[in-house]
């Protein structure tokens, strides 16, 4: 059969972006398997189905029945490689910790619970649930004390969100470049989330109407807190006991986080313990000296809770190696703090051209939203980069514009661009653009 | 601060089935915590916040900071009894095993990839992907076979969809009466999954016109096939290698399966090697001799592919013990093979009055759906009911009615309306009416 030339597939300096052309052009060529994978191990003329007796098999493991009294699964070993990594050097000590999701490896929008991304301001304490409690004070009329069986017998609901270290992609604000998307946005991850609305829990104890801000701490080591506008609270807030359906990892806060969707992720404080009502922010360490950004003119940008709309390509990606020339699909992840990602493009050539990428249903609101994109590349340097729009309008910017507004002695909110670099050897580096 | 009594919110003779009365009932009585949690363990006076020292609180633990280095996560230790539990007495060995999803212990739609249910054929296989291949072959003109690689090159796409083996709530045609939700519907789970539509694939083979059915034949001991009509290949079938994000865990037909969305769970063929393409069904020990259902008159019902409307009530649910008296959130799933489900109806009294049940957004075609309803228990005996019904108007049968069309032989598809009885004790059993 006719190899594919990828010259003949190409409209564009770099290949085809374009998703219809996949199937047509695959068979115009006679079936695309070997066209499109100049890396195949087996040629085609190696099988003929006439001699596989259908119950003897050559060409798959065909092994004893195996057992499976398995109570909790694991992973195949032979994905032993896909894990949340560490990078010690971000911390001053291992008991105050970081853990990334490989981006890279991960499929949907979902990510399983053992790979979401962790990050510990004091280490993840180990809670009895039976002896936690959330309360309530300050301005209201009840306070009120709640054991996690109480909690759990009100209302509740489940969602599907985000939530992103706002730290993501910092380490590049002054040039760094990580070596692969696990480290440049693998701070994100996404769960379906269950748990009590927070505006419930706070109809029940009475807000003082004069009640503005909520101080949110945490049951860790350093009892984390952050003080949350009241507005928030009575939205979108929730208390949550579950992820992915089952109850909460020990790093997610387990038993109980507090959930303010498309909010920094330092602010969904886990092992809540206590919600406070006042008429001002706390001034928390975690909002004065952390999780502030440090402008060009000496002032600091503060309370900066949304997370804005971002996006990355996580294949191909920096640190990979391209297989072969000719069909790849690109593919990746946009979100939003503001509500749905409306669109995502994607170029191959620097920003140069774009197109519209197909996102996959269904988009939802301060949620991963997954891209794909066809893509015929032809064996010459490629320059990959997306661009997200959110339902509010909102444009990704280039790193360009966003230092012209916010400097470069920021650590937090940098959701430019990102650009992954081809070389002709197929070898995938993350550069920087303007 | 006054209790409620149930007698005072109950509009029906056993409580209210009204969302929005939770709060206006609850706020009346002046903060309903204690109100609603007749059990509760910690009385509201003993809160004194002006007593607790903000950074040493004394009513959570409070401990060292400390470590997490994690690169796969696994749950609290507080959770180990959320699992899937295996029932020896339902094959003739240890090696054909089955595993029940803890639907009880679940929250939201998703099913943790560690808590999916397991049925296998021939044990679980343990395959090096880097050797495993799909055929196809049969009436097409290019019969191809695929490396993983060139398999995950193709145009990829996800969907959140359950699978259901069709034996679930078998066990009960002829009047047993598993002890909880774990049993009776514990083999339908529910992941986001990830692959290539096996349209595109076939597409690549050129079929012939003439090809009607296809063999789908796994790689595990027992080589496990079905014959699946073209129609359904080429609608939304699938060759999925992710699962939740992350690849296929072993048991669920890792590196690749097919996913048939909405037909019986065994014909979502797991560890998939084989799609032949013929004229007509292949007769398999799976379609003839097992998942067949003898009639009264002795035919057999065959080739039922599609797991019909269901649902069923996780909490309060048989084997559970009701903690108080008051305000309970009444919480299930339901389900179709056909599309969505439309409405879910709960009755408390056996089925004699009806109220439809909130349906969680988003509610997706062939996906679980979770319901929830609120209700005010007043100590007396209930039995608690859901009935779902699908966008093409199919209504959840009674036992009666299914037994009345398929007589007390079957196996398979039962998909009646099941009853746990709550006792004056609060104990809750599953018991059959009508």
């Amino acid at each position: 059969m006719a190899k594919n030339k990828t010259t003949e597939l190409s409209t564009e300096p770099n290949g085809d972006l374009d998703r219809r052309s996949f199937l047509r052009k695959s068979l115009a060529a006679g079936g695309a398997v070997t066209a499109a994978s100049a890396g195949a191990t087996q040629a085609l003329a190696e099988v003929n189905p006439a001699n596989l007796p259908p119950k003897k098999p050559i060409w798959s493991q065909m092994l004893g029945p195996g057992v499976t009294q398995s109570p909790y699964g694991s992973p195949s070993p032979h994905e032993a490689h896909v894990v949340r990594r560490n990078v010690g050097w971000l911390t001053s000590s291992t008991q105050s910790s970081i853990n990334f999701s490989p981006l890279q490896d991960l499929h949907g929008i979902i990510t399983p619970n053992g790979l979401h991304f962790e990050r510990h301001h004091g280490g993840v304490p180990s809670i009895n649930p039976n002896e936690h409690r959330l309360i309530i004070h300050g301005m209201v009329k009840y306070p009120l004390m709640f054991t996690m069986e109480e909690m759990m017998r009100f209302p509740s609901e489940s969602h599907i969100h985000f939530i992103e270290c706002p730290a993501n992609g910092g380490m590049e604000w002054k040039g760094a470049q990580m070596e692969s998307v696990q480290f440049t946005h693998g701070m994100v991850s996404c769960c379906e989330w269950t748990g009590v609305k927070v505006s419930t829990l706070l109809d029940e104890v009475g807000v003082d109407p004069k009640g503005t801000w909520v101080l949110a701490e945490g049951a860790d080591g350093g009892a984390m807190d952050r003080s949350i506008p009241m507005e928030k609270m009575m939205d979108d807030a929730m208390i949550c006991w579950a992820q992915n359906g089952e109850r909460l990892r020990p790093e997610q806060g387990y038993p109980i986080r507090l959930l303010v969707p498309g909010f920094e992720g330092n602010m969904n404080i886990k092992w809540i313990r206590r919600l406070k009502i006042g008429t001002a922010p706390w001034m928390t360490r975690e909002e004065t000296s952390k999780y502030t950004d440090l402008m060009d003119d000496g002032t600091a940008r503060q309370f900066t809770f949304v997370q804005e709309t971002n996006s990355c390509i996580t294949y191909p990606s920096a640190g990979q190696q391209m297989s072969h020339k000719g069909f790849h699909e690109i593919t990746g992840l946009a979100w939003s703090g503001r509500g749905k990602i409306k669109q995502v493009d994607v170029s191959v050539d620097g920003g140069r051209n774009w197109r519209t990428a197909k996102l996959q249903e269904p988009v939802m609101s301060k949620c991963l939203t997954r891209f794909r994109i066809p893509w015929h590349w032809n064996g010459e340097k490629a320059q990959l980069q997306s661009r997200a729009i959110d339902e509010t309008g909102y444009v990704q910017p280039t790193l360009a514009q966003l230092r012209k507004v916010r400097g470069v002695n920021s650590i937090y909110h940098k959701n430019s661009i990102y650009t992954w670099e081809i070389d002709t050897n197929g070898g995938i580096k993350n550069v920087q653009l303007g």
